[in-house]
């Protein structure tokens, strides 16, 4: 499967796409970030995140895109600016007709590190390890969109397997 | 001059398209309410949103959009939703080649009742007022959706007023 992990941002936005499957590692299959101008007026910077996102969503044609979620608990000035991103980038994947999923920070953190407080060096140090790379992701930045692609690859398969187990237990009385 | 005033949120967005000019009364050609399931998944919302939008942009054709603009000192609980919907909204506009402008909430108020600490009912009465409506627009939470579009109108008309002022004393000595 082929996931496509978007770290939203209105200034950077971190985009990461893995393929893989539950429990094994995952291959990187690109890795970048969507810059926008600070200087340029809102509604053209809104223009050229969803430009950029497409254009990554076409190239790469992931089978899911897996965002972070924004938390009004994060720097109150950005916060509004991170939203809009994810606004955006979640459109970009429902507009292509792909199945999106939203994962806070500590899921991610925790999916790739084992620990949810993980700071960004262990989650850029997991991911690398993870992914089989020579040497961390760059830019630096974009790790924590690869780190968001893995958590859901990992938490997909987990759900599967329950819902697999479920449904096994639910054939009745052995 | 035709300006679609837009009042961003998720659950509903609010579309009022006025036309007229600066400093006269203007008239409403539309208005409206976008609304989205509160039930569905998000990406499904702003996909939702963003072809109600679209389909007000194509049917009005305004030659400017003006969007409420987000605070973080909003309700915490629902800024995140609020910026999502106001970044969908000046994506449209910008996606249509539409210029687009911002406005805060006391901004708008203060355009159209001289107050910018007006409460929603005293809104509604100026807008209906000011547009020469029989009866309060419906439905009601789209009065400010209008009240956006008014200021739009006014604002940029004080705006260009200013360059004309300032561009004849820059002529030079009489």
């Amino acid at each position: 499967m082929r996931v496509m992990g978007i770290d939203p941002g209105l200034t950077r936005c971190g985009v990461g796409v893995v393929e893989g499957r539950p429990g094994a590692p995952g291959r990187m299959i690109a890795v970048g970030v969507v810059r926008t101008d600070p200087e340029a007026p809102l509604a053209d910077r809104l223009l050229a995140l969803d430009d950029g996102l497409r254009a990554h969503i076409e190239d790469h044609r992931p089978e899911a895109v897996a965002v972070e979620r924004v938390f009004s608990q994060h720097n109150v000035a950005s916060v509004i600016g991170t939203a809009q991103a994810s606004g955006i980038a979640l459109l970009a994947a429902a507009r292509a007709g792909i199945p999106t999923a939203t994962y806070t920070p500590s899921e991610a953190k925790a999916a790739v590190c084992g620990n949810g407080t993980a700071d960004k060096r262990q989650v850029t140090t997991m991911v690398t390890r993870v992914l089989r790379l020579s040497e961390p992701p760059k830019p630096a930045d974009a790790a924590d969109a690869l780190a968001i692609a893995i958590c859901h690859l990992w938490r997909g398969g987990m759900k599967a397997r329950l819902a697999a187990a479920q449904s096994e237990q639910s054939r009745g009385p052995r």
